[in-house]
């Protein structure tokens, strides 16, 4: 067998970016220089996005133009929608997600007169449509009109609980949203980098990024984490199930980072989120349960949450269902995809390494019917 | 913009692998310690296709068996037909295949009961089923049996011609296939393993795989090559027009690789097969006009065609559109593919390397209305 030490390209550079960075001691996060902090608590996660697409944070002009665009394209082709009411009820909503964004490509194909940023907007605007339109058709039998004129964070919100939500609501989904957006070269922007690097197209590149922000270990640690925090019914069981898991050398999903080694930064912003809405809405279960597993987590193993963690806690306290958090981060990642998908092109190389041959030697050449 | 010398992970080790290699002097190519040289003139695609798989070759029951189940598994389900029916006319065909192996994934998900090796095997099974349902339906509105009881080379040209083919063309795309069966660590595998690596499912990582193969620098390049090739009407004009080009500095699709050197054994291999077919149909020029780029791009760049150049004029001669190509490439790779998602699980790590940052550094914050 492989020994998995020599894979995962640990401490490897693979390449430059201007995007984004944890700082030199690792324990930061910025966006195009402008910190996590500042943009999660001064801006909307449409100024983020911008930020991360064009590089500069938009004035008031930008802005209102940009809102407008992405307004306009909330609504997906005929066609798509027919496709979307053909995949089951019981479909993998991120399998939902790579399939209409693949499939979307067919119907408005990137080239000379759809150029990347286009089809990052499209993407950006739509993807809660995809996702809300399969939802709601499957769930009874309603064809929702998946456009609203809110901003992203509302849409989601106003399509899935089908009425305006509580703005203190909005602006949780919103920064959150921030929080996700981009994060250098984590898997699925790498992967998504890989695929970009043949030549290969816009949406191929999401939809690799789609495909591999879905695993636990990646994007669908917080549906993971979810799972796990609802399994306790208090602090108490909560703290004995986690040392019962570590002792069963069993992983925990929401804890540790490859990048991070003493604290992600946006878990303490996720965190206070988490913590307001447990008040707002007066229930602090899940919020207790949590802080437990955290402190466990510190005592045994020395790990901190990542933002996978209480970005579980949060979502739920927005109504919003377990299976729709990776793809949550999807609506989100694809400003950052979006982003490294354009920087990759400027200075393109294809990206193949090499491997280290572990197999057979030569061998002799035996005939069909002289097999074993 | 950042210095291209740093991205591409040349001559980086990014794992180990036991399925192929290029060998020491990087001038070979074995799958599983058998050379490609044997396996494309000995045995067919499905036995190739077993070996990679699963390990081994197939003893008389095991391929018997193994071709049994494939054929079973041609068909698609209904509501899939339905969704190829939505996809436009003018699409992109590795967009349809994309789409059609994303959506597939919510019909027949990987889970307990339908592992790895059964997802395998179905994709191998329907993935020409995909693509020439899709084709015939558009070109002609006509509902093809996507069944045939043939093996997966002349399953393929049964539906695109629709009748039994000439048994010598029939040979020739199976060892074709053999020959793009697995490369290592290029990039669409590496893409794959990295998908598999955050520990997302088999449909996602053949996603990721389709998405990356794409592009002209790497499964494209068949396609790409076929335009040049067909560009010129003989030999002269193609000497001039390629001297033409690189004197501007464009790259000459079908030559070079990442890992071979000084030549690609595997285009040895086809260029004999475009031969034979040149032969057997008695039309030399695209062969003739081939092997004057070949000349040209020796004496002028030292460099030597890969395996897509002299694959191109041979599909041509089987009567393939050169847009199925790239399509043609993936129902092969996706053995290859199939056999690193399962290698990559057996000792994950999540793949995740690092970035050099070369944006700016921190900004001050500037309030919306402030902003230039
Ligand atoms: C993120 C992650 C994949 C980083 O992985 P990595 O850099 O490759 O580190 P490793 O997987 O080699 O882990 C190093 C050690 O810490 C342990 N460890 C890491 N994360 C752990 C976790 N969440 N729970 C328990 N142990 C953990 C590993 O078991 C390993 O111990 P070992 O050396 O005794 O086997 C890993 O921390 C993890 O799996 N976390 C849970 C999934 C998650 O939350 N992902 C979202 C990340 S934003
Ligand atoms: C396969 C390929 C991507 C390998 O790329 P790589 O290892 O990153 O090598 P580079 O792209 O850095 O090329 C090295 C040099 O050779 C030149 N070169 C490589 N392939 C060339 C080609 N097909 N035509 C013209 N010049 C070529 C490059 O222009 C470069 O020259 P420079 O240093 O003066 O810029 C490259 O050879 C290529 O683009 N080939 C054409 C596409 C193709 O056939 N792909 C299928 C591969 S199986």
């Amino acid at each position: 067998m492989a020994d998995k030490r020599t894979g995962g390209l640990v401490d490897i550079i693979a390449g430059q970016t201007a995007i984004s960075t944890v700082g030199k001691k690792g324990r930061d996060l910025t966006y195009r220089g402008y910190s996590i902090h500042e943009l999660a608590r001064l801006c909307s996660f449409e100024e983020t996005s911008f930020l991360l697409l064009y590089g500069k944070l938009p004035n008031e002009e930008e802005l209102s133009d940009y809102r407008s665009r992405l307004i306009e394209r909330r609504r997906l082709p005929a066609a798509l929608y027919t496709i979307l009411e053909q995949l089951p009820a019981d479909s993998h909503p991120m399998d939902v997600l790579r399939t209409g964004v693949s499939a979307l490509a067919s119907f408005e194909p990137e080239g000379y007169e759809r150029g990347a940023t286009a089809v990052a907007e499209r993407l950006l605007a739509c993807s809660s449509s995809i996702l809300l339109y399969w939802l709601h058709y499957h769930r009874s039998g309603i064809r929702i009109d998946t456009r609203t004129e809110d901003g992203i964070a509302e849409h989601f919100l106003m399509l899935l609980h089908g009425r305006k939500p509580d703005p203190m609501h909005t602006k949780a989904l919103d920064v959150s949203l921030t929080l996700y957006a981009e994060h250098e070269f984590n898997a699925s922007t790498f992967a998504a980098r890989v695929t970009t690097s043949t030549m290969s197209d816009f949406y191929s590149a999401v939809t690799t990024g789609i495909g591999t922000l879905r695993g636990n270990l990646h994007g669908g640690a917080n549906e993971a984490a979810m799972e796990l925090i609802e399994a306790f019914s208090n602090p108490e069981e909560a703290e004995a199930g986690v040392q019962q898991m570590l002792l069963q050398k069993r992983r925990i999903m929401g804890f540790g980072h490859r990048v991070y080694t003493v604290s992600d930064p946006r878990s303490d912003i996720i965190k206070a989120i988490s913590c307001k809405l447990a008040e707002h809405a007066d229930d602090w279960n899940l919020y207790d349960i949590s802080e437990r597993i955290e402190l466990v987590m510190m005592r045994k193993k020395k790990l901190f949450p990542n933002l996978d963690f209480y970005s579980a806690s949060a979502y739920r306290m927005l109504g919003i269902p377990t299976n729709l958090f990776t793809p949550l981060f999807v609506v989100s990642r694809l400003s950052g995809w979006s982003a490294h998908i354009i920087e990759q092109r400027d200075a393109n190389r294809l990206i193949r390494p090499n491997a280290e041959y572990t197999g057979p030697d030569r061998q002799a050449w035996v005939p069909l019917h002289e097999r074993g």
